[in-house]
């Protein structure tokens, strides 16, 4: 082999051995602004050289970054991510947030620059990366543990979950009733269990509509193919302490109790294992954004709820301890960014209170996380920058920050929005003061105009940095 | 090995091998009736006893057929057949057609029978038939021949059928000048490609609203999971006529023929392909419905495209020839029945005119399928019987029969609907004289009052009756 052949050879082997491809998985407790982070991420990249809005982003700051150009998607079947939808939505008059997506999207970017390391240099001046950026509902994240839970697991969890949230308790009332009338062993009438799971199915819409995260099973929001179909019909049972070991254990096929398991173990099987082994194990990086702003409006149960549901979240990332994971999927994200979202909704000097905030709530699971291979880091964002922040002399001569923004009326609005609490207040917080922080409108722009962001370029340099080294 | 147990061995082998479940596969051209037919079917044999209305299949006839009940599917993740809003429908005041399902669904009923034939009877006085009726639209069936067609056959057949139907080509004139317009073996925008499938997407839905039955591909129209998707994101080429087989051969990877032809394979390997793998090859047998009359009112073309579809659905069940099928899929289907609904549309003596009229316009994949091993009938069919029929006096003495319904605007009407002709009319009937058929409303029925229907059990026998000999 000639000296230059082997050259030849050597740098096609390189070329496959180096990160040149990276699969960025997106998600989101209900209503956190995936849509906007992902639109702003490609907006942001796709208008770089003229911009000059991510100093934080190595590539970007060092001016090797030179071009961002949108590719075609690998996997056919997959909805486009709906960005010029979105683009058109911050750019109209007056602008509004997009549409959320619905399921599963992918958009893809390539990114073409110059190489710092030795060893890409030696491949050549430019580098390319591709980006394959992967939208999902946080439904289906939280449907995970249940690949480790029986019927009978399953259902206590969620009775717990039931008991310690009575708000969702009270929307669960009329199921919660029928479903305790009937008898676990008994024949089942499947027009009884369909009304039952109907019951449960709007349920889990109104508690989503009411602000809740924990929404498990995902897909009875999200039926697409199967609507009506007996995979999506079944429900936790509370009354299953009432009956013996044994007596569940020796309950006939045509039990209530055999066929909500039989139907549980179905949609593990159908559902949430293909999007795992499909999806779910074959992302490098993962965002999962959160409004605490909004749980916080909510009310004490609504920020309990968000720590459940993040905590449940964590289990997925945890693959030292839960080796389970890695026999069935080999999952193989190495980097999780919590993103606090609409940060640009409070002062900035409320920035580390968010941290801390998260961070008291999820001392525990976040504990268990460091001893693992994940990087994990937490930090407020705002993808589309909403307000202004100002300095309002007040009448004793004191200086306050403030913010100042459009409403979703379309007011305009001055104001101190105030503090975000560093830990969780305790109950009697809400009944006497509560929180309001205000939800803004897009800012209103210009085509000409660059849309603004916060900390984007921190989560980018996070997420990719490493790749475009 | 003693006697008892060498007959027990022998019992539980013959019960595997006697025919002991039987799924039936119903579909139809665009609102042909499905859910009308499969309503009633269940309808009848869960009410045979009482209403002795099944006097040609021989089973209910000879006494046999002892009961019938709802049983559980087998495939969880299949949308249950909505049966109980169907019957709500037509025992509502006023009574209306069910709302036509979408997609695939599924019901299953348990048919007890005192057999017959003496190898049953010495299994023991009564056997049991599970019978699982699977509804899927008729479009889907359509996209079957798309599995032994490459990209550019496809695109020949689909622009050869609308150069032969002008009202589909002024349909698609939008898209058909949009596309005309591009260069087949340019670098493609997929933003453009988006548009003008957008526009053919469009286009069959409107021709679908317009009475066409060839839809294709099916899935275009109901995309669930998949809207917005690449894979439903493809469209003939009117213009390749126009380059070299050479050139075509060598278009680059990323030009527009060449991602269309992929779109069309994936479309084919991850949509059309399971269908069959999962579904077509477990049927044992299959009813197509159709709606000849709507075609007849609807003028020339439509009933041209009705011959044009059905020529095609044939086609999927000729294993002889068509051997690629067998090699796929192994399908099963032995029995084929055309059945002609809204037969109570026209008076009784009409019912061999229909029979005719089928057999003129599939007189060529007809006489090809006759030497295969699939049976088949034609028959008119009435699954709801909507109308009485009568004998009126003319004023001059004479008689006619007539029939008296209400319809869909729930007036009483009472007249002779017209003879059905016995072969295609030439264009020129239409613009002088033309069909007036009437589409008429349910019954009008009291909840002790039976649905009536014209030669179900005919179909029954037909498509069960050896199944319960």
């Amino acid at each position: 082999m000639s000296w230059s052949k082997f050259e030849y050879q050597l740098q096609t082997w390189l070329e496959r051995g180096l990160d040149q491809r990276l699969r960025l998985a997106v998600t989101g407790l209900s209503r956190a602004g995936k849509t906007a982070f992902i639109s702003a991420l490609v907006y942001q990249l796709r208008h770089l050289n003229a911009q000059q809005q991510l100093p934080l982003l190595q590539v970007a700051r060092e001016g090797r970054l030179l071009g961002c150009k949108r590719t075609h998607q690998p996997d056919l079947s997959i909805p486009r991510f709906p960005y010029d939808q979105a683009l058109a939505a911050f750019y109209s008059q007056p602008p509004y947030w997009p549409q959320p997506t619905n399921g599963i999207s992918e958009i893809c970017l390539n990114l073409r620059y110059r190489p710092q390391t030795s060893l890409k240099r030696y491949l050549g001046e430019v580098a390319s990366l591709q980006l394959e950026i992967v939208d999902y509902p946080g439904e289906w994240l939280l449907d995970l543990p249940l690949l480790e839970q029986d019927f009978i697991t399953w259902s206590q969890t969620s009775i717990d979950y039931l008991q310690h949230h009575p708000q969702r308790r009270a929307l669960a009332q009329t199921w919660w009733q029928g479903v305790e009338a009937l008898d676990v062993l008994a024949p089942a009438d499947e027009h009884k269990i369909a009304q039952l799971a109907a019951l449960y199915t709007e349920n889990l819409h109104q508690s989503k509509a009411a602000g809740f995260a924990w929404i498990q099973p995902g897909r009875f929001i999200m039926p697409a193919d199967h609507a009506g179909a007996p995979i999506l019909e079944f429900f936790p049972l509370p009354q299953l302490d009432k009956y013996s070991a044994e007596q569940i254990h020796q309950a006939a096929p045509d039990s209530l109790f055999a066929l909500l398991q039989q139907r549980f173990e179905y949609y593990k099987n159908h559902l949430v294992r293909p999007f795992y082994k499909e999806h779910f194990s074959r992302f490098d990086r993962q965002i999962v954004l959160i409004d605490l702003l909004q749980a916080l409006n909510a009310g004490h149960e609504k920020v309990l709820d968000t720590q459940m549901t993040l905590t449940q979240l964590l289990q997925s990332f945890r693959y030292g301890q839960r080796d389970f994971l890695r026999r069935l999927f080999a999952p193989r994200i190495d980097r999780l960014l919590f993103a606090i979202t609409k940060s640009d909704h409070v002062t900035r000097d409320q920035d580390p209170a968010l941290c801390q905030l998260l961070q008291n709530l999820l001392q525990d699971p976040l504990q268990d996380l460091r001893t693992d291979a994940v990087q994990l880091q937490i930090q407020p964002l705002a993808s589309v920058r909403a307000t202004q922040e100002l300095i309002l002399e007040l009448s004793d001569g004191q200086k306050t920050p403030a913010l100042k923004g459009h409403n979703l009326q379309g007011e305009v609005l001055t104001f101190y929005p105030g503090e975000v609490p560093k830990s969780l207040p305790s109950p009697d917080f809400w009944q006497t003061q509560g929180f309001e922080f205000v939800h803004f409108a897009p800012p209103s722009l210009h085509q000409e105009q660059a849309l603004a962001h916060l900390r984007m370029d921190e989560a980018l340099e996070f997420l990719l940095g490493d790749k475009l080294a």
